[in-house]
């Protein structure tokens, strides 16, 4: 099955969107973890048991590990190999580059550390992305409109009658004869969201910015999901992952878990 | 100094526009060094003692590290901290994340790296750069107008009057309050590089794509410096680091780093 079938039945057996996006900083971890031989793993470890029976896919954000160097990385790696694969294991890297060194990027984030799936930037075009689709049963989520402030920049230049990141989702749909094409589109714009996702009726959408980013999330789900009301991941990292200081943060993270898994599905059938 | 008036100064003191890409891929390395402890260490500090003299900069694309794991890091991490500080150190990552993320990439990058500049992908504006800018000192290089095939995709996406590469230049010319923005323009568009020479005349231009890549040397010197013919960056990575495939490799990267040089200084001269 490629990868884009996986998401949709991954969704329908969990009964789930959420995706939970595991960004540790050290000094926003509870004391008890924050003190542990490998305070980032031990924190993952115990957020992945916590919350796992919610959600159908995790994330984690390579830079909140990368600004920790080589500890950092090993526990990234740590990380991916304790997810089971019965979920989405997104390495959300927001890569680009041209066809040789996007190469080494794919062996990085699909071998190296086991991704199911990465985050793109389309800025440098086809050959950036090809080695990353040319492995059918992993997926990649182009960066289309994001929920930044900055997304206005250039994600909106317009030639009067499409906008770059409409462009991008025309071209994205373009690119999907293997059906393991995504997009990245922030929650925060739900008009935009829509006109997405009827440029790009059938292709999985990580949908950021429905937690500490403040998205509306009814309007997400109906503007976001495909018409089988699937097709979706809604990520929230920090509401979730700090939703406690102290040593019931895990706990707390299973309670936010649940909360945004069963608001997402209440929209998701209204 | 900020970091373009120490571009501009190292260039002069080294009389030389050549940076030295550092890409190093296993199955490529000489025997010699690829049975080596640390084969990768090994091969760059080699090339680096072999090229220094003809450099004014060196370029590690991360991508050829993360490949290997976290061997690749300690391995990208030692030649950073083997590069002296009398040249400039570029992080070639490409990265480009919302605020905070990015905040972690400038940390990993400029802080654990040690990196005197880093490439930057613009898609996502103004608030994914700043965390970069902050730091006067060091400098940002963002992907403008690049070299290979899918530049074409989104890069010449056009509003009639300019398109996005056109639209890129301009607005990071705009972000250069502090004298430490930079642009990538693939050699292989001499017309194009002009045109982005213009539009940010102050600016340092990285330029890759004059090696392997096959640009024009001569107009890419004549369009992509300033009025003082300087502030451009000629980036050579494979046909400098892979001048041999045997013991000599060294010594023959010293004689294809000086002949780069020489060509550019003469092209610059004219």
């Amino acid at each position: 099955m490629n990868f884009n079938g996986r998401v949709d039945e991954i969704i329908g057996r969990k009964n789930s969107m959420l995706c939970v996006g595991l960004d540790p900083v050290l000094e926003k971890l509870p004391q008890s973890v924050r003190t542990a031989a490998e305070p980032f793993f031990m924190f993952n470890k115990l957020l992945i048991d916590a919350t796992i029976e919610f959600a159908c896919a995790f994330k984690l954000n390579l830079a909140f590990y990368e600004a920790y160097g080589l500890e950092g990385w090993r526990a990234l790696k740590k990380t991916f190999e304790y997810l089971p694969p019965d979920v989405i294991r997104i390495a959300d890297a927001k890569r680009g580059d041209i066809g040789n060194t996007a190469q080494m990027y794919a062996r990085a984030l699909f071998d190296d550390l086991g991704a199911d799936a990465v985050t793109l930037n389309p800025y440098m075009g086809y050959d950036s992305a090809e080695p990353f689709l040319c492995h059918e049963q992993k997926g990649a989520f182009f960066l289309c409109l994001t929920s930044n402030p900055g997304s206005k920049d250039f994600q909106h230049f317009s030639n009067r009658e499409i906008a770059l990141y409409e462009k991008v989702a025309i071209t994205v749909n373009d690119w999907n004869s293997r059906d393991n094409c995504g997009l990245v589109v922030g929650a925060t714009h739900p008009e935009e969201l829509a006109r997405v996702r009827s440029l790009a009726p059938a292709l999985p959408l990580l949908i950021p910015g429905i937690g500490a980013q403040g998205g509306d999330l009814e309007a997400s789900v109906k503007f976001g999901t495909n018409q089988q009301k699937s097709m979706a991941l809604f990520n929230s990292s920090r509401a979730i992952i700090y939703a406690s200081a102290n040593a019931d943060f895990a706990l707390k993270a299973a309670v936010e878990a649940k909360t945004a898994r069963d608001q997402l599905n209440s929209a998701r059938n209204q």
